[in-house]
C-alpha cells in the first residue's frame, strides 16, 4: 500500500485524482492539504466525496507532509509547487507535480511566460516529463515527475511520430484546440460565469498561452528538432474535453493511411492511444484516459485531430499512469 | 421622446432592458450608471452593445439624474434602490424599481425576509405591483412601479384567476419552480462557475426564498384571501426561463377545460398571457415577454404550468410594459 | 469468472452497463445483442468502446444466448423483454431484466399502462423489485429480477422510511422530478433533437407516466399501505441525473432532525444510499452508484430531495449492484 | 406593405425569419408552405409562434404563392429551391433564396458538392450573393438573390478586405469554424440527439464540406483572386452562433493595427460589421444581425476571428436585410 498525500485539493483536478486513486488497490489516501480553508472536511468542499474519503482539509508542513506518505500529488499554483516539490524531494518524498514548474527546459523561458523567477531551477531540464508514451523509459527511476499540460498531451502526442518521422514541418504547425471550462479552474470569474460562456464559443490568450512553449519544448525533446506552433485555445461551453485540430505540412506527399499507419506503428501497445478511422468526439473519451487520434489530407495539409479528457488524461489521469510506472504496478491500474 | 437613465446598468436585467429600449421608437437613454466601475464605456461591460449605446458608465446623484430623464429605471440592490428612489421622486423623476424593495406590503414582512429596516416605509403598500394584468388600472398614474420578481410573476399569473374565482383552496398552494441561471445575477460565485451548475439541477433555498412572501402577498392584495405557498425554486443548466409547476387543491371538482376556461376568460385581451393547451416549455417564450400557461387535472390536484423568460416578463419586459403604461404608448411598444 | 450477455446493446443503458462490468474483476461479457443493426462492431455503434471489448453485435436466439453465459441483463423493449426472459429462465439463464416488464404487481395495471397483454403475467408481483435497500434479502436467490425506473428509484427511496414508520400520509404525495435527456433514450425524436430541448425545461406526460403505478406499487409493497402519487416529470436540459422534490404531508408534527434521523437509520449500512444534511445535486452523484437524499420542513410539508445519476443507480448500476448480490459478490464490486 | 410567402417554413431558419420579419412595419406574410405537413396551424409546428401569426401551413403550387406575395422566401432543401425560385422569378414574384442553389458561379462545381444537376444553370454565376457589405450594389435591382451560407458568411467577411489589399496570400488560408447546433437543422439525427452532441465538440466533414467551394468562389468574386482554403467545421455543443478562426500567412510584415485598421476602413459606415479590439465570443452577437471581427499576428501568421449568430446573419437577419435593400426599405428595418 502506497501512502499518497494531495497538496492543493480543493480544486477539479485534485476532484479526479482522488475518484481515481480510490480505485486504486495498492492506494492510501492519507492527507489532503488547502491553504485558503481551514480545517475543513473534505466533503465540504467536495460534496460528492462524502462517505467517500474520511479526511479534513489542513494545512500542514512539507516536513508534516513528508510522514505522511511514500508520493504527493502536488495541485498547487506554480512556483509555489517548485517550493514544495524541492521540500518534499529533499525528504525523500516522490512527486508527481501538475503545475507547470518541471515541465519547461530553461528557468529564461520559464520566466518569460509564468513571470516568476523559477525556485528550483536546476531541476529544469532534467526533470521527467509525464507523458509515457513518449517518455516512459524515464518515469520508472524517477523521484520528481512533471504531470503534463492538459493542451499539451492532445498536441504532442499526435504531432510527435510524424516530427519524429520527418513527414512534417516542424516549424509551420497550427494547433487549433477546444476546450471545456473545467480546464479554466475552479476559481469563479466572469468569463466562466454559467450565463456568460454557456451558449457561447470564444478563443481565449491567442498568441499568447503558456502551453505553446511547453508543446515546442517537449516535441523538441521528443524528436529533436526545432518545432514552431501557433497555438489557438478556445472555452467551450461544456464541462471536459479537449478536441485540437492541427494543421501541418507535409513534407512530401502523403495518404492518409500512411500518416494513420506511421500514429499506429508509433503507438502499438500503448493502452491509452487509440488510433481512430472516424472523426473522434471529445465525448468518446470523456471520463477515461484515453486519447482518440485521426488523421485526414485535406488539400496541402495534414490535419491531426485528438480527443482527451482534459481532467483525466490532461491531468489526473495521467498523473495516475505516471504513479504506476513509478511505483512498479500495472500502468493501467485505477484507469480503465 | 421620453429620456430614461438606467441605474445600476453592469447587470443582465439592465443589458436586457437596454436591448428592448434600443428598439423603443419614443425613448432615449441618456445615462447609465455604476457605483463599482469607474467611468467606463458601457460596452466595456457588455460587448454585446458594442457600437449601439455610445454611452459611459458612471456614478451620478440623484440630481445629476433627475436632470437627465423623465424616468429611471432602477436595477440597484435591495435598499439602496429605495433610497434612490425616495431622492428620485422628490426630484419629479417617475421610478421603476427592478428591486423588491416596493413590492411587499408591510416594513415588518420586509425586515424579516431582507433584513433591513426599510428606508422609504411610508410607500409600502401603496405602490402598485407592476403586473398590468392583475394590477393594470393603478399603473398609468403611478408615479412609482414596483417592477415584480420573476418567480413571483410565474406563479401569480396563473394562479390568481382560480383563487379569485374560488376554485382553489388559497392555504395549500405547492410552487415548484425551475429557473435559468441569469437570474442568480452576474456576480461570479461559485454555485453559478460553469462547471459547477452545468449539467446538474438543485433546488435551493428551500422554505426560505424571498419572494415566497412576495407570491402569497401579491397574491391576497390581487384576490382578497390569505394566501400561503410552499415555494421550492431550482437553478437550471441553461441561460435563462422560469418554469413553475403548481400544485392547488380544488374547492370543487374541475375539468380541465373549466380550468383553462377560467384563465382563458380571464386573460382575454392581455396581450402577454397565452393561456394554451399544450405542455409549455421555456423555450417557447425565450426573448419574449409572453407567458405560456395551462393546466392539467391529476387526481385530486389542479396542476398548474407557467413558462417565461425570467430576464424579459420577469424582469425588462414587464419594466417596459409598465413603462408604455405610464407614459401612455401603446402596451405592446418594442416587446414584439 | 461469471458469463454476461447483454440483450439489446445499442442504448444508453447498455453502453453504462458494460463500462461498469468492464470494471469487474469477476465478469466476463460474452455477447451483445441487436435486432436493428447487422451484425456489426460494437465500437461502431458506441465510439467510446472501442479496443475496450471486442464483439459484435448480433441477432442472437435464446438458445444460442443460454449457451455463452449463466447471467443474461436485458436492454429491451418491454414485453420483447418479457418474451425473452421467459425463454431465458427456461434454459437456465438467470435474467435481470431493464424493462418495466416485472416491475408492477399485476398484469391489469400492466395492460392499463403499458396498453400490452403481458407475456408471462404469472412472474408479475412475485419478481423481486431489484433495489436492494428495499428487497434485499429476495435478491440473492432469485433468478429474475425487475431492474427499477429511474425515476421510481429517485422517489421510493426517500419515501419508504417514512411510510413505514407511519409518519406521512400515504395517499397525499406530490413527486416532481428533473430528468436529464439520457433518460429519454437513445432514439432520435424531436423533442430530444439539441436546440429544441438544449435551453428549456418542460414537464412531459403530467399525470400519466408510467412510472407513477410503479412508485405506488413498489411502494405499497414496501410499506404494506395505500400510495398515492401526483407524479410530475421534466426533461431537464443536461445529460444525466434525475432530481425528485416530493411533498409529503406529515401525519403528527416533525422536525428536520427527526426525518433526517429516520431515513438514517432505515438505511444505516447501506453503501449507496448517503443522507445528507445539504440540499443535494444532481451533480453530487454524477457517475455514480449514490443515492444523496436530505429532507425539510416547509410550513406544513415535509420535503425530501433526492438526487441520483438515472443511467447508473437509476438503471446500470443498480443492475450490477444486484448481480452482485444473485452471484455472490460484494455488494459493490465494480461500483465505487 | 410587401406582401411575403415563406416557402419550407418548418424549420428553424424560417422561424427566425418569421419573428424577424414579425417586427418589420412594411411587411405582411401572407403564406407558409410545407410538403411534409398536411394543412396545419404554423403553431402547431412553432409553438412559440403561438398567439403571433395566424396561419396555416399549406402545400402551394407556385401560381397559388404568385397570387399571394411580392417576394418569396425559399427556405428549401437545395434543387427543390431552385426549381421553386424558377417558376416563381417566371411569374413576376421577386425571390431570396436561402439554399445554396444561386451561390456558386457554375453548374459543373455545383453537380461535383451537390451531387445534382442543377435545374436553373443559367442563372448560376450571375445571381448576386447576398452579402450587402460586399456585392451591396448588384442587389437593390436584383429579382433573384441567394442568400449566403452560414459559414461562409463568417469566412468572407473578415478575408475579402485582407485580400483585396492584397495582404495575404490567397491559396494559404485554413478556416476553423466552429457552430452551434441549430446550423444543422431542425431533422432529428444522432450527431443532434441531445445526449450525443452535448457535453462534446466534434469536427465533421474534414476537407468535404459544401461550403468550402462557396468561400473560394465568393471571395474570388469579390477579391478577383485564386482563393483556396482548408475549411474545418465542427459541432458545438450550443444552440446557435459560428465563430470562425482563420489563419493567414500575410504577404508583408504587418503590424495588428495596420490589419484591424484595414478591416475598419473597408467596413466603413456598415451598419452590422463591428471591427472590436477584443477577442470576440459567439454570445456577443447572439439574437442579432452583427458580426464582430478581429485580427491578431501570430508568428508568421495573420489570426482572423469572426463571431456571428448563424441564424441571423448567417440566414435569416441576411436575408430580412438583403429584403430591406431590394423593397427601397432602410437596411436597418427590423433587424436592430
Amino acid at each position: 500500500m502506497v501512502r499518497i498525500a494531495i497538496l492543493g485539493a480543493t480544486g477539479y483536478t485534485a476532484l479526479e485524482l482522488i475518484k481515481l486513486l480510490l480505485r486504486h488497490p495498492e492506494v492510501k489516501i492519507t492527507a489532503v492539504t488547502s491553504r485558503q480553508e481551514g480545517r475543513l472536511p473534505l466533503s465540504g468542499v467536495h460534496p460528492s466525496l462524502t462517505g467517500r474519503l474520511d479526511l479534513y482539509l489542513e494545512e500542514l508542513s512539507p516536513e508534516a507532509v513528508s510522514e505522511q506518505c511514500e508520493c504527493a500529488m502536488l495541485c498547487l499554483p506554480h512556483a509555489a509547487s517548485a517550493e514544495a516539490a524541492k521540500a518534499l524531494l529533499a525528504r525523500g518524498v516522490r512527486v508527481i507535480d501538475f503545475s507547470a514548474d518541471y515541465r519547461l527546459n530553461d528557468a529564461e523561458t520559464y520566466r518569460k511566460w509564468y513571470e516568476h523567477e523559477h525556485p528550483d531551477a536546476e531541476r529544469l531540464g532534467k526533470t521527467p516529463y509525464g507523458l509515457p508514451e513518449l517518455f516512459g523509459a524515464q518515469i520508472p527511476n524517477a523521484n520528481l515527475v512533471a504531470n503534463p499540460g492538459c493542451y499539451p498531451t492532445s498536441a504532442i502526442l499526435p504531432l510527435a511520430p510524424l516530427l519524429k518521422a520527418g513527414w512534417i514541418e516542424p516549424e509551420d504547425i497550427i494547433v487549433d484546440s477546444k476546450s471545456g471550462v473545467s480546464g479554466a479552474g475552479r476559481t469563479p470569474k466572469l468569463n466562466t460565469h454559467f450565463p456568460e460562456c454557456n451558449e457561447s464559443i470564444a478563443a481565449y490568450n491567442v498568441g499568447k498561452h503558456r502551453h505553446q512553449p511547453e508543446i515546442e519544448q517537449i516535441l523538441g525533446r521528443a524528436t529533436g528538432k526545432n518545432v514552431q506552433v501557433i497555438f489557438t485555445p478556445h472555452l467551450t461551453p461544456m464541462d471536459r474535453g479537449i478536441l485540437s485540430v492541427i494543421y501541418a505540412r507535409p513534407t512530401r506527399s502523403l495518404t492518409e493511411s500512411e500518416v494513420l499507419g506511421c500514429l499506429r506503428e508509433f503507438y502499438a501497445g500503448q493502452p491509452f492511444i487509440r488510433v481512430v478511422n472516424h472523426l473522434p468526439t471529445t465525448k468518446d473519451t470523456s471520463h477515461t484516459n484515453f486519447v482518440d487520434i485521426t488523421a485526414r489530407i485535406v488539400k496541402n495539409r495534414v490535419v491531426l485531430i485528438s480527443a482527451e479528457d482534459n481532467l483525466i488524461k490532461g491531468a489526473s489521469g495521467a498523473a495516475v499512469q505516471n504513479f504506476n510506472l513509478m511505483f512498479g504496478f500495472a500502468e493501467t491500474t485505477a484507469l480503465l
